[in-house]
């Protein structure tokens, strides 16, 4: 028997129109790609979001294809998020800093229709355009008159011009909400990059939970500045948590310095921030280096990559509380946020941090587990680490153009990560399922001994790689590159393990490089070196 | 085109499921029917929800079928929560406070086939049990050996014993998530009460817009206290928001006087409360009485009726913040909720306090506008007032056994109430529709003209209903009841009105009377007025 409450399909341009209707007079400030501050409001952004479904409309672009974006944070962007969902198109974040062969095989495995870019933009564009055959459309995005000439581009268009004959009134269309909204592809450090592609309910539900108290807190109350990239798994969800909320949305264009970081925060009363460590490395650095403080922010949230404690008690310094994230393009990206509960509270503020360090608890919608190598349940003893599984509304089930393949085991998403759970429900990652030690049916997590080494005042880079053992299935071998002017002794550093870690978990031997390679996003490449010293020959310890 | 995430439904045992595994040692705790207090973890309340599941399994009750329950908010009635809605059943929650007739009539009309009741209705019980044909099993939430002998009630069953012979696993089953989880009768003030039959869906929707910060901003740092009953539309959503985010919980069974709601809020650290304004008023005379304050209260939701200044103000006294929310059987219950944002922070206290007795703003999920008798939408202005219609996810589209006929008007329900709405969204409800007097065009707000009244020194209970006009359709009867020894003299009462209405607002007359009617929850029964009134000649003034 079903219930007799209304039927209404969870759709992304209710967001907006909440956002529009309910919070209408608040701001959305972009600081532009051309070095000027814009500011309009949720009620303005709908209808230019209105100007543009007309305008894809009139394009002849069919429900359900894909529509490109080369563009940083920004109002036009946050337009295309609304206007092209909205009408039911998907709309596809590329990352720029690809490479154009990276580009334009996400553009021709997307199909893309359209593609829309940041004037920033032009060269890669004016790179790839010829090798994106499915792309119809040109959109730059800018006024009519900042539109070079001779690009090249066939039929480019500016977006203000492209929108600007529409009319500001648009009747959104009702249908499935399990029907696709947006395309993100992952990195794909191993192999093609892969398409996860978002629903309009996996978005409304992961806005819903990951705006909870728990989560991210949004509320009217704050004003955000969603660092991280909308091209980066949807700025993890700011666009659409903001008008859901009728938080202050304030968009820091392609000014991610330290300097530029930190005068938006002061002049807009940024109040949560959100971003990677690197950019928040940057603004520590300029804020220390010039005796400032923050008058406004009192959370930023980190995520993306780990976050070291001593970002923690940098931010406490100034007063502003960390909220550490962990999730994946997967996963929407929402898996986890570090939490302190109220039996927490009575700890010292070093366990706090450590607390805070952790991958944390999941939201409701998530639910993860630990398993070995046979699939079988590890316990949440907060010691026992294994391949990380997911699962829930918001996590990937197939990969775009493969929809034939289950991307999961009995109905859990493989994460990709090691992880140990404390009876808490609190998750740390531990390692990469590729890079963990399996010596003797026990696993040795590379990023521990990867951590002692770098505590060693010789070591500058470490990597820590399984090599093949005849009797121990794989052991330990650690790969260090010195600092400038030091010299690494083999024995003493191996020695240097001595109390901290179990002894078997100590590497059977050092290896001292010149360099270690790394991939395009910063990440020691391990796979090389696997291949590398597949046959070093280990010593008899 | 579909997206390709994880089709998980939304099902109400996945509340108490996350709270088990990612909040398991979080404690549920209950002052019992019999007295003392009870406590265990949300762990122990998933396994006893599988033994209840188990148990109504082994009864044959068919998916959809209803299970009704008599009882106080308790770890059992809890239980009852999962277990019914969890197995596919629909958990039928009963007003104890209503007559026997009224009992039998929904029970047949629910067409009940199991009642569950605390041991304090048992007369009750003993009162309908024969005219409920429809009910075919009675269970006492009790231990077996407090099962009074020769009750009278034909194979009456502990719930202790039904559930013990149980297994404490249960595989809950997945269905479409629009399935009825829920049912609760409307008071039914005209006419015969109506079902209102929720979803799964709606259920989970409700609870997460409705732990939003700017909604309940429920947690895991909170530990709440459900004053309002479970059987008042799912005790506000408290027994589904709370395993879903972690919050402690605290139930007060019967025990709803002032001292004993204040011993529980101080033993257990109790930080949110919600109830309706009369218990608060008992709380805050206990509290004021007897030199008392709070040390973990930090929030006081009222709902239910409309929260006055005075009790805004009497909480703030103890560092007590009014969480002001309004809503309906139909609504799951949250419409609105009272609202202080960022631009409201600089106004005074006074200010501050008027806002939060409005009834607030809309979550996402929630549309609301205000019309006129033509149905043409009103401004945003917070002058003009109409009738308040809502639509959403978790509002009623039809009633229960009355699926034929829709419940709404061009997609919107009307509330039945009218209410202005200010520019930036905040509702404020100004009468009920059958209430407000109609004249020359104009609308007057029977609430408003019997406010003032009631602010004369004489007038101890007001009424303000609509006569019959040959020119001005409708004109204002003011009915008022004297304070004990106060004589109330027409034509002072009538130029009390000077300066504080419209002129044309002012009543035509007034009626001295000995006694008001006034309904079973405590409400004038403005229909009885009307009717005796009908022909009340008016001056002419």
């Amino acid at each position: 028997m079903l219930g007799l409450m209304q039927d209404h399909p969870l759709l992304i341009w209710q967001l907006l129109e909440h956002g529009a209707r309910h919070h209408g007079h608040v701001e959305i400030v972009s600081r532009r790609v051309e070095g000027d501050v814009h500011r309009y409001t949720y009620r303005d952004a709908l209808r230019r979001a209105y100007r543009v479904a007309n305008a894809i409309d009139a394009l002849g672009i069919e429900p359900g294809e894909r529509i490109a974006t080369l563009a940083w944070n920004g109002y036009r962007h946050f337009e295309l998020y609304y206007g092209v969902s909205g009408s039911e198109r998907v709309l596809h974040t590329l990352n720029p800093r690809l490479t154009p062969e990276q580009l334009a095989w996400i553009v021709a495995d997307a199909d893309d229709r359209v593609l829309c870019f940041d004037l920033s933009f032009l060269p890669l564009v004016q790179a790839v355009h010829t090798r994106c055959p499915s792309v119809r459309h040109w959109i730059a995005l800018c006024e009519g008159d900042a539109l070079p000439k001779e690009t090249g581009i066939p039929n480019l268009l500016s977006y203000e011009a492209w929108i600007d004959a529409q009319p500001a009134h648009y009747a959104w269309p009702e249908f499935d909400e399990r029907s696709a909204s947006a395309l993100c592809y992952t990195s794909g450090t191993t192999g093609n990059p892969k398409g996860v592609l978002y629903s309009h309910r996996s978005a409304l539900l992961h806005a819903l939970a990951g705006s909870l108290p728990d989560s991210t807190a949004m509320s009217a109350q704050e004003c955000v500045l969603p660092v991280v990239p909308m091209f980066h798994v949807n700025g993890w969800g700011v666009p659409y948590s903001a008008p859901m909320t009728g938080a202050k949305l304030v968009f820091p264009g392609p000014a991610l310095d330290g300097k530029s970081v930190y005068d938006l925060i002061e002049s807009e009363g940024v109040t949560l921030a959100a971003g990677v460590p690197t950019v928040w490395l940057a603004l520590l650095a300029h804020v220390n280096g010039n005796g400032l403080r923050f008058s406004s922010l009192r959370r930023s949230m980190v995520g993306g990559s780990a976050c070291a404690p001593a970002m923690v008690d940098a931010f406490r310094a100034f007063g502003v509380d960390v909220l550490h994230g962990w999730g994946m393009t997967e996963m929407s990206p929402l898996g986890t946020l570090s939490h302190i509960g109220p039996q927490q509270k009575s700890l010292s503020v070093e366990q706090q941090t450590q607390l805070i360090c952790k991958q944390g608890k999941v939201p409701f919608g998530v639910d993860m587990k630990i398993v070995d190598d046979a699939g079988t349940e590890l316990p949440w003893d907060g010691i026992a680490a294994g391949d990380l599984h997911v699962r829930g509304p918001w996590v990937v089930s197939r990969y775009f153009g493969k929809e034939g393949i289950d991307a999961r085991i009995d109905g859990w998403f493989p994460t990709g990560d090691v992880a140990t759970i404390d009876p808490d429900g609190n998750m740390q990652i531990t390692d990469r399922s590729k890079d963990v030690i399996k010596s003797g049916g026990e696993w040795i997590s590379s990023i521990d001994i990867e951590n002692i080494a770098l505590a060693h005042p010789a070591v500058a880079i470490a990597a820590c790689i399984a090599v093949p053992h005849p009797k121990w299935d794989e052991r330990p071998l650690l790969i260090v590159v010195p600092k400038p002017g030091a010299t690494v002794d083999r024995r003493a550093l191996l020695e240097f393990y001595a109390g901290k870690v179990a002894k078997w978990q100590v590497p059977d031997d050092v290896v001292v490089v010149d360099a270690i390679p790394l991939g395009a996003t910063g990440k020691i490449q391990k796979n090389l070196l696997r291949d590398r010293f597949r046959d070093h020959a280990l010593p008899n310890l």
